[in-house]
């Protein structure tokens, strides 16, 4: 099982192979307690799992070595191993779906790795993975119940007291649990006072569930934007480690998770994928006692696709009333579009975007509505620019 | 003048104000050199602003401090000055024109200052601010000018030193000059064999003029999205330091400066604003001298609008080809859009929007258009599904 003197150990190997990042003061968060990034976003390959993969690497025989590793991932995972191995002079097959997205494939091969794209979802890539390791005697690097890859990932517990030794309470994701696994081992060996709260993605509550229930469940479906911790059980490891160390694991919302998003990178210039700010989010919205205290955000990882990074924008844009859309009904003659668009000019609103229809269903005969998109300072000033039009005798609609 | 050992006091006063910021491996920025960045984003308020700002406040006498301070910026150095002045208890006054965004006013009261809003542009709040200045005794400080403000942000130089003694060359984005001055005296003084490359954007290039001119030079018009950075005539004092101790000064266009905040988003997981992500797009595109190299990049801040930062990403995402909108010619007959967007989603397209338009001009009496946006992986993904519905008998046009 586990003990401290391998997680020192870890450190010892990771000295020179991962960043020591530095903790980072985020007093906006949430002004009722004194909040602190640890930003594992900001590690090589962009998260934490660079840490746990190597170290594992790093303890293979000559032999098991000279074989290679393999591993099944399609994200942080992946990246971490292909790296871990290649900073260890091995090689690594990493398996992924076939419909993994073009820049996990290309960032995997760009840390050194070989990658079998298998048909079929995550689960037959998985299989594909073990098929190879029997057949070829490779190292499978298991994504967070190996002790030695929660090892690593412990470094970060050590690392968080030696920057902050009197830090109340310590905040990080839960996907497979290894990371935290080994965070928590770490610093309630150190010192037990300090509080460990563990944080998933309301749809893949996999570790919440497990524990409520005394023993380890799998759902059959999880779903969240924070697809690094969409996993459906926890580990024979890492369940034990949870229960024995954390002191309680809560969940936050989609809207919750995008507001943290948000957040970190308004207020800290920073960018975290899904699963790398449900901390922050838990944080953010009160999920755990944190008034008075110093608390540590663990931000596991930053890899998070810009497409959709935009739309997290986009949202919490909408949502802050910072970007609204619109659509007004007019009598289609000349000059509408634009006394309309004059209105809102003089109002400050500043128009990204103007649809000028005339055949909806639901319009009179001779009229025709516009929809607008716009930028707006707040709610405050959306409400301003809607009784504008209003006052001026249009009809605003949804 | 300026002195070293004034860089080393403040320095040392600046010492539990500032965070020292850490280097961080950039190696997918130009694969040519060793790219490290200097992440000034990641410093208190945004940006290294602070360092000279709480230096030349913490310098004053006590008769100045309990009259308090002034300054004119709707941006870095508003909020720069706010919490400088706030952090040495002293009151702060700060002039922004009317209509600076909401965002920053809130930003510079967030740190503690007393705002006065201006009507009319910047000129008109920097008259206003002299003003006060006349009137009530309050010290105005310079957004860069000033001696004390340019040792403070020499400090940045000081800290390189320290963490990298074997730096080959330090790029810093230069508006005003404060920042590059203060950093090239620091580094030259101690190490004149590292060279300091100055950027500056296209649309903004006062500096470059006045060095090429042997004098300085008022633009009559500066443009760029590097708003931090858009400085229509350097300093008398940054002026002649950029003379004596910048090895050159370069330019990047608009393109390039969204390019690299991109880069910097996707690899790095940093977020910059315009100004910040100046010497990094230098570093890219390879307008300075880097093969073999070991360079710093100064990225001296994060202060972006979010919206503003939509925007950017997607015109990144749209020349990077992960994104694409095109136009659709149909005939306005039941199951075309259906058809059409079928072939997108078995050629791997993701739609984002649909707009269906039955009443263009343009178009025949029987037939419609349909104007598509996609999220898709490269210019090829691309190429795919503009084929695959050409040979399926769709015009697409535009």
């Amino acid at each position: 099982m586990l003990e401290l003197s391998e997680i020192y150990r870890a450190a010892h190997v990771l000295k020179s192979v991962a960043r020591h990042t530095d903790l980072i003061a985020s007093p906006k968060i949430n002004p009722l307690g004194q909040i602190y990034l640890k930003p594992e976003n900001l590690q090589y390959t962009g998260s934490f799992k660079l840490r746990g993969a190597y170290y594992m690497i790093s303890q293979l025989t000559d032999e098991e070595k000279a074989k290679g590793v393999i591993a099944c991932s399609a994200g942080n995972h992946a990246q971490g191993v292909a790296l871990g191995a290649t900073r260890n002079g091995i090689k690594s097959l990493i398996c992924l779906p076939a419909g993994a997205p073009i820049s996990k494939v290309e960032a995997t091969k760009g840390y050194g790795a070989e990658v079998c794209l298998v048909p079929g979802v995550y689960d037959d890539a998985y299989k594909k993975a073990l098929e190879l390791q029997a057949k070829c005697g490779y190292t499978l690097v298991h994504p967070f119940d190996h002790p030695q890859v929660i090892a690593g990932q412990g470094t970060i517990g050590l690392e968080i007291l030696e920057d902050m030794p009197d830090v109340d309470a310590v905040v990080v994701p839960i996907g497979g649990g290894g990371l935290i696994s080994g965070v928590a081992f770490a610093i309630k060996s150190l010192n037990p006072s300090v509080k460990i709260y563990g944080v998933q993605a309301e749809g893949a509550p996999s570790m919440v569930k497990s524990i409520e229930n005394g023993h380890i469940l799998r759902l059959s479906d999880v779903s969240t934007i924070a697809d690094g911790i969409a996993v459906k059980e926890p580990g024979v490891n890492t369940f034990d480690l949870c229960q024995r160390y954390v002191d309680e694991v809560v969940t936050v919302s989609e809207d919750e998770i995008a507001a943290a998003i948000l957040a970190l990178i308004e207020q800290q210039k920073l960018v975290a994928e899904g699963a790398g700010a449900v901390s922050v989010a838990a944080a953010m919205f009160n999920k755990i006692p944190i008034e008075g205290k110093k608390v540590v955000c663990v931000v596991s990882g930053g890899n998070i696709d810009v497409n959709f990074l935009n739309r997290v924008i986009t949202r919490g844009l909408t949502k802050s009333g910072r970007n609204c859309s619109f659509t007004i009904k007019l009598y289609d003659k000349p000059g509408q579009l634009s006394a309309v668009c004059s209105i809102i000019a003089r109002l400050g609103g500043n128009i990204i975007s103007v649809n000028h229809e005339r055949t909806n269903a639901g319009t009179h005969i001779t009229g025709c509505t516009i929809r607008v998109t716009l930028e707006t300072r707040n709610v405050d000033h959306i409400a301003t620019i809607l009784a504008g039009l209003t006052d001026a005798g249009y009809e605003v609609i949804d």
